[in-house]
């Protein structure tokens, strides 16, 4: 369905008034794929929700497929830094999962719907299995900061290495379902300035010493 | 597209030979809705599925969207058995927030592709949007048993109720997207029946006392 959308759509040369910079375009674009998935998102409903024509976005991108490409690579490149950054720190493991919790969710701030489209994404096309191929790499890292901060006594030796990073892990991913930046209005009672580690220290205060007094 | 596939597909009497009972039918059907979406999956989709006719699905239900409020309800229905169980016991409000937490899981590894289905539902139709009408009186009760423990003492002030109450389902609700009843094979090393407890006792160690040692 979607080879034959662009088969359709694409226009020759690459022309129009694109009205977006390609950072607003693929914030939005993963808004809608968020929204309304992938599989069920035209070229044509991105251009309405744009308010552009789809010359306009193929100005940007090649297609639909570029742009969950692109928007997915934004928030793997931004957890690949929030890894470099924790790896880097001369720290025991358990201090540098926590660097990582911390800097993953100053990239979920920063880059909700790329995230969130991240953490949606099915694996029906090349582009998406590749961003999964990446998840899965992260996932690894995190596994191994868990075993190793398990190895150095630092972490509770009841439950597995690889459940203890998975449910850390879901806990910093459901923010998705609910947090919202400041500016978009929500629940969420933060100081307000996304990345003022306000919700990073809610998330490390339950998942490393527990909500129990 | 939903009310035209229909009025095209039912066949005037419900007549067929069903292949499945209910339950499994619904379990089936909230299974194909996941992989698929609801918006994506078709009445053809669902039969091709279970390898039966379509008239073999209408013998049960009148179209897709009571399949959808079927399939959640089952979800809803064993949350409030859960909210029963819990909200009967003697005991602090903080062992009956465990409760509930301990109860939701049993529901979830009993009803896995209900319950991912009840997670994942949009509101784009009227089944939906009562399904999260109910999922929202579901958080209203997690929120104010967090809220007393916490006038007990019991939990920690320094993170705000509704947060703590959403970390930690979000926890718990992220056991959906890796965890598979042992049957279907994957990475938990339970001691392999569902409701013996054991995803329930990890989930219980971190999320209340916390990863660190």
């Amino acid at each position: 369905m979607y080879a034959a959308a662009m088969a359709d759509d694409k226009p020759g040369p690459r022309r129009g008034r694109p009205g977006y910079d390609l950072d607003s375009l693929l914030a939005i674009a993963a808004e809608v794929f968020n929204e309304r998935g992938y599989d069920g998102t035209s070229m044509d409903d991105l251009a309405r929700r744009l308010g552009v024509t789809k010359a306009a976005i193929y100005h940007h991108v090649s297609g639909k497929e570029e742009l969950l490409r692109l928007a997915t690579g934004r928030a793997l490149d931004g957890l690949d830094g929030a890894v470099r950054h924790a790896s880097a720190l001369d720290a025991p493991a358990i201090d540098r999962l926590e660097a990582l919790v911390r800097g993953t969710i100053a990239v979920l701030e920063a880059e909700l719907p790329c995230v969130t489209l991240l953490l949606r994404v099915r694996g029906n096309t090349q582009a998406e299995r590749d961003a999964l191929a990446r998840r899965r790499d992260f996932d690894r890292i995190v596994a191994d900061l868990v075993k190793e901060a398990e190895r150095d006594g630092d972490i509770r030796p009841d439950v597995s290495p690889a459940v203890t990073a998975r449910l850390l892990f879901g806990m910093v991913n459901s923010l998705t379902e609910w947090y919202r930046p400041p500016w978009r209005g929500n629940g969420w009672r933060g100081d307000g300035s996304p990345g003022d580690g306000s919700l990073a220290d809610a998330v490390c205060a339950i998942a490393f010493d527990g909500l129990r007094v």
